[in-house]
């Protein structure tokens, strides 16, 4: 079981947690009235195919209904892909999220490994990964855009080379857009008809309601087509799904959110960059992977839970080791505080 | 996907729906107040093994906190169990619950059928199941406790018989017992420790959430932590994690619902029973298996649909037809609704 998703010791403790990726604006207000009202829908089971929500998004994203499956927070999609198309070779861009191991690992298929590099930033040498799939030749790769913990986003014009490839072999990508709204990227959404790709999305860190558990998948009708005949039925509660409509019509939470992101991810990323012993990447996500030039980072971890606050380190990363860290944008107050006991740390 | 789980025609048609059996006395006064507060709480990710609501259920049911596993309602642990044991074969006792037959088809179990007869009232004959399983050995037995659709509750004396069979096999009996507590019968639960056995709790029908998806499964140690390898993280929302102790502590919402519900039963089968054209079968559930005489279900069905009232045919069920129905038991005026809706019918 994946040991992360927030802090979960004495919860007695406040404790500022840098160690989500999630949204602190909070749960937008119009949900929080929303879901009130919901709470008496609970005697009903939920819409077994989710059509209102599905429609909702359909019109937002300009998308077929019949291109789009929803699933119980993002996770069930990954494993849901996994189990339906049980890929015998499967290839995934690290370091990245460990569920897709572990979902693909569950249901037999051999998993292969494309390590992006430190000394690229952690950005995808397509080159060498187009070999790498001429080499293993998998059935699907996976790659999440932007990625977590790197932050890094590759841009359609370089993934269409590994498409194209993957195309003339039946292969298919998996793409995690979990945070994308977080940035100005564009999504791969407009090639979901001509390519075989699964685009996976979260409404848990935008909206900040992972507790809600609410993602959705897009892809050409027959990729959705197969994933339902494995769907389990009811998996996504109620007031997840009367969510839907409330959250993607709340366009000032959204403009709210970006507007915020771009003036505290700059202030997090300057204060960050100004402590020598780190070294800070560019990040396209709502996080900053960083490395310690000297120290280790389960040391550092304790250290700052002791004050209050808890990071998450990346050694169960791929690619990654005790050196690494990854930081969540958090508010002004929140990061004031982090960047100071970062420096108490490093001048000890 | 399963096509059933309630009424969900036109959303904008006021329809008394007797296909779902779910508590009628509706979601809980002293949850609707929990959840108000635990809106908040969606920030964060749900606690990711669940401790707090397994230590409520642990102290509650007097089994170890070890022994329980949590589902996204009760269908979740179906899948679980199916894709963790992947047993070869798998014998089910019909007519029951369709979920059980897909979860194990989807994970390429040989699915066998054992049929309870209605020249038997559907109650297991358990000389001929112990002869079936010799010849079938399963290395599963999935039997539902109170049955749904029939109603009919094994004991354990008789059921006693089957897993010492399976015991000697290395086989397994898969028990839901989702409706156990609208009866005053036993749980086997005291008999897990002993025996090679899962059983499958929903708090969905008693307390009236389906919307909220919540069950949980007791078994030994060893069939829990194999489950546990195979579980998805983050699969039971906040929410319905933050329910169970209000939930469990609500003694008096179940008292009122079992003194309504001898009551209410009783009304509803003595009524049922009077209509010449139906067979009415003796049931420990909430519902009442009936058959029709001489006419069609899905004639029948859309006949009470164009008067606002909805039943659950049964042609889907295994060894059932259609000239089966399922009718839960509602609130009094309702049944007296239905009851006479029925009479116009078979007068017709």
């Amino acid at each position: 079981m994946n040991k992360h998703g927030g802090y979960f010791g004495d919860s007695e403790k406040k404790i500022i947690d840098f160690s989500v990726n999630i949204n602190p604006l909070g749960v937008p207000d119009t949900l929080k009235e929303k879901l009130k009202k919901s709470i008496d829908n609970l005697e009903s089971y939920p819409e077994i195919d989710g059509i209102s929500a599905k429609n909702t998004l359909s019109k937002k994203l300009n998308v077929d209904r019949e291109d789009i499956i929803l699933g119980n927070g993002a996770t069930e999609l990954i494993y849901l892909f996994a189990k339906t198309f049980k890929p015998k070779r499967v290839l995934i861009v690290e370091p990245t999220f460990t569920e897709y191991e572990r979902a693909f690992y569950l249901n037999e298929s051999e998993v292969y490994h494309f390590k992006c590099n430190e000394n690229d930033e952690f950005k995808i040498n397509i080159e060498l990964l187009l070999k790498d799939i001429d080499e293993i030749r998998p059935e699907t790769v996976v790659i999440c855009n932007p990625n977590n913990p790197t932050g890094i986003f590759t841009e359609w014009e370089s993934m269409k080379f590994v498409l194209d490839k993957l195309k003339t072999m039946s292969g298919s990508l998996f793409i995690d857009e979990s945070f994308i709204d977080f940035t100005e990227k564009h999504s791969y959404i407009a090639m979901i008809e001509d390519y075989p790709i699964f685009i996976l999305r979260s409404m848990t860190k935008i909206y900040a309601i992972p507790g809600l558990r609410l993602g959705y998948g897009l892809a050409n009708k027959t990729i959705i087509e197969k994933l339902n005949k494995y769907k389990e039925p009811w998996t996504i509660n109620s007031l997840a799904l009367d969510s839907v409509e409330v959250l993607i019509d709340d366009n000032r939470y959204i403009e709210e959110t970006k507007k915020w992101y771009t003036s505290e991810k700059k202030y997090l990323k300057e204060n960050l960059k100004q402590i020598k012993s780190l070294t800070v990447y560019e990040s396209e996500g709502n996080f900053f992977l960083c490395k310690l030039k000297k120290s280790n980072s389960i040391e550092l971890r304790d250290y700052l839970l002791k004050l209050g606050i808890y990071i998450r380190t990346c050694e169960d990363f791929y690619g990654l080791d005790d050196r690494f860290i990854r930081i969540a944008v958090r508010s002004r107050e929140e990061n004031i505080v982090l960047i100071e006991k970062l420096n108490s740390y490093f001048t000890i």
